[in-house]
C-alpha cells in the first residue's frame, strides 16, 4: 500500500529543450494527467523490456491510450545485451512497420538500457522524435533518465554510438522501486552515493544517517533522494549540456574504472552501479596517493558503500586488460587519460592521469 | 588541364555551428592550407567508397597527412546500398578499431550516400565527432554536403534514420566533376533546376541561357552555378535548421514523388536526380490541376530538363505502390500528406494534399 508522498516537480532548463522531471508517487497510474501536454493527440510507441513490460506495461499503456491518437509498443528482452546495434536495427524497422512520423513520441518504460536505447532511436528515427523517460530503476530514475544521454554499446566500447537527445519529460515514480530486485536497488544507490560524493556533502551527510531507511525503502526518504539527486544532475546538466566545458565530466566520477570492469569482466558480471562503487574506491585511493585526499576520506566513502551492501573490492585479476580499457575510454583527450578524483566530501576535480603505475597500484586493494 | 576559376566562399551562419564553404578549383590539392584550422594536429578518419577512392584517395590522405596527427581511411561499396544498417554497424566498429576518441575528425570523400554515410557515424560515433564534407559528385557539390542532413536508408524507407549534423567545414573541388560520369553529372542538375524553380528565377534564367556551357561542363559556369547553388541552401538553411518553421521545407520539392520512385523501383534503378526530375514533373501538373500554375510554367519546367537530358516521364506502372510510399514519406504530418508545389519560376508553396486521384493523375505523363 503505497501513501502519495510529497511531489518532488523539478525543471531541467536548457532553453527550448527544458522540460520537467515529474517526481510522484503513483504518476505511472496518472500518465494521462501528468503527461497530457507532451502526448495528447499523438501516435506513442512505448518501448519497455522483458523484466518491466509484464509488470508495468498494461497500466502505462492504458494511461497513454486515453489520450493518445494510438499506441504502439514493443519489449525487447532485459539486460545490458540489447543495448547494440542489431537491437537498434530490428526497433528501427518496428516502428518504421508502425507508420510512425516525426511527430510520434517514444516512450522508455523500464532502466537505463531502455532508456538509452529508445533514447537513441528517438533520436535518430526520422532524424529525432519527441521522447518521455519513464524510468523504473533506481539507477535510471536518479542519473540516467535525465539529461539526454543515449546510446549504445559496440563490442568493444560501451555507450560509444548515441547522441544528446534531451526528453520531452520523466516520469518518475519512487514506489516502483518496490518491484526491483535487491542487487539493482543497491546498485543504483552507487550514483545516489555518488552525487554526495562530487557535489553535495549534505546528501552524503543525510544518506548516512538514513541508512536503515534506505535499506528499508522507505518511500519518503526515496523520494527525497530521487528528487535531490535529480536536481543535482539537472544543475550539472544545465552548466554543461553536451560535455564540452568539463562541468558534465564530475558525473564521471568512478566511471573511468567502473566502465573498465563492465568491459573486461563482461557486460552483466558487475552491474553498473557496482562497477562504479568499486571504481569511486579505486579512484580515492588514486586520489589519496597524488595527496588530494586523506585516509579519513577514504574509510567514510567506503563505510557508506559497505552499509548499504556495496561492493568496494576490485577483482584481483585482469588488471592490465583494465588498464588497456580505461586508456580506450571517450574521456582520453588526445591520448592523455583523465580520472575525475575527489579532494573532499562533495568536491571532485579532473586531473590528468599520474600513469600506469599508479593506475595499476589503484586497482589493488590495500 | 584545370585553370584556377575565382574562388567563391561562402559562410553558412548557424550560430556556433556556421562553417565556411570553400568553393575553389583545386582545393583537393590544397587541402593542408584550406582546412588546416579544422584537421591541424587531430586524428583524421576518410571516408570513401569504391568509385572515388580509387581516384582521389591518395591525394586527400596526402594532404592531411601534411597537418593531422594521424589519418586513417575506410573504403565502402559505391552505390546506395552502404547507406544501411549493417554498413554503419562496420563503420563504428572500424573506426573504433582506429581508437576515434571525440577530437578525432571524420572526413567525407565522395557523394550523396559517402556524406550521408559518414556524416550519420560522424553524428553517433562518441555522441558526436566533427565532421569535413569533401563532396565529389554534382549532386553531393549544391545539395547533400550542405546543410547537416545525414543518415541511412531502412529497408522500406529512404533516409529514416539519421540527424541534423552540421559539418565544420565543406570543401568543393568543381574541377573533380571532370571525372563523373554522364548520368551522375546530369542527375545532379537536377538540384541545380530546382533551386530556381523553388527560390531563384534569375539563376534558372542564367541555367536556361547556359545549356551548352553546362553540357560541356564548362568550369567558369560550373562554378559560378555551384556556389549560386550553396547560397541558396545555405540561406534556407540558416532560416530553418532542423526542419521545424516549415521553410526547408521547399528544398523537398519533387521529393516526395521522387523518393517514392526510388522506394518502389528500388534504389540503384533511378538515380535520385533522376528521380526528383520526374518528381518535379509530377508536382508541377499536380499544381497546375489545382490551378498554383498555368501550362507555360509546366512547359518551360519540362524545357530545361529535357535540354540537359533530365527524365521528365514518370513509368507507367506501380501507381498505387507510388501513391503508397508517399503516405509512408516523412512529410506526412499527423497523417496528411503536404506537397511542396510551385506558383511561379522562383516560388513554391507547402499545401495539403488534394487527394489519392489528384495524385495518381499527376503520376500520369499527358
Amino acid at each position: 500500500m503505497n501513501q502519495r508522498t510529497k511531489d518532488h516537480d523539478i525543471q531541467v532548463n536548457l532553453g527550448h529543450r527544458s522540460y520537467p522531471i515529474n517526481i510522484q508517487t503513483g504518476v505511472i497510474d496518472r500518465i494521462a494527467e501528468v503527461a497530457s501536454e507532451v502526448v495528447s493527440g499523438k501516435h506513442v510507441v512505448v518501448v519497455t523490456d522483458s523484466h518491466v513490460g509484464p509488470i508495468y506495461l498494461q497500466r502505462v499503456v492504458g494511461g497513454f491510450q486515453a489520450i493518445a491518437k494510438r499506441v504502439d509498443h514493443i519489449t525487447v528482452d532485459a539486460g545490458e545485451k540489447s543495448k547494440c546495434v542489431s537491437t537498434c536495427d530490428e526497433l528501427w524497422q518496428r516502428i518504421d512497420d508502425f507508420n510512425t512520423d516525426r511527430h510520434s513520441v517514444i516512450v522508455a518504460l523500464g532502466g537505463g538500457v531502455v532508456g538509452d536505447l529508445a533514447g537513441f532511436i528517438a533520436a535518430s528515427y526520422a532524424r529525432g522524435l519527441n521522447f518521455l523517460q519513464i524510468p523504473t530503476s533506481l539507477l535510471a530514475q536518479v542519473d540516467s533518465s535525465v539529461g539526454g544521454k543515449v546510446g549504445i554499446n559496440l563490442p568493444k566500447s560501451k555507450n560509444m554510438v548515441g547522441a544528446f537527445w534531451q526528453p520531452k519529460q520523466v516520469l518518475i515514480d519512487p514506489s516502483v522501486l518496490n518491484t526491483l530486485d535487491d542487487a539493482n536497488y543497491i546498485a543504483g544507490m552507487a550514483e545516489v552515493i555518488k552525487y554526495g560524493l562530487i557535489m553535495d556533502q549534505s546528501l552524503f551527510e543525510f544518506l548516512e544517517a538514513n541508512v536503515e531507511a534506505i535499506k528499508s525503502r522507505d518511500l519518503e526518504v526515496l523520494s527525497k533522494i530521487i528528487s535531490w539527486c535529480c536536481q543535482c544532475k539537472a544543475n550539472v546538466v544545465e552548466e554543461d549540456e553536451t560535455e564540452s566545458s568539463g562541468r558534465r565530466a564530475i558525473l564521471n566520477y568512478g566511471h573511468t574504472y567502473g566502465h573498465a570492469i563492465e568491459s573486461v569482466f563482461g557486460y552483466g558480471k558487475y552491474l553498473h552501479g557496482q562497477a562504479i562503487s568499486i571504481g569511486m574506491e579505486c579512484a580515492a585511493r588514486l586520489a589519496k596517493e597524488l595527496g588530494m585526499v586523506d585516509q579519513e576520506f577514504c574509510d567514510r566513502q567506503t563505510k557508506l558503500f559497505k552499509a548499504v551492501a556495496l561492493p568496494t573490492d576490485c577483482p584481483e585479476e585482469k588488471h592490465d586488460a583494465l588498464l588497456a580499457a580505461m586508456m580506450r575510454d571517450k574521456k582520453v583527450v588526445g591520448g592523455v587519460l583523465k580520472f575525475i578524483l575527489p579532494t573532499r566530501i562533495g568536491h571532485v576535480e579532473l586531473v590528468d592521469s599520474p600513469g600506469a603505475d599508479a593506475i595499476l597500484r589503484s586497482l589493488q586493494n590495500i
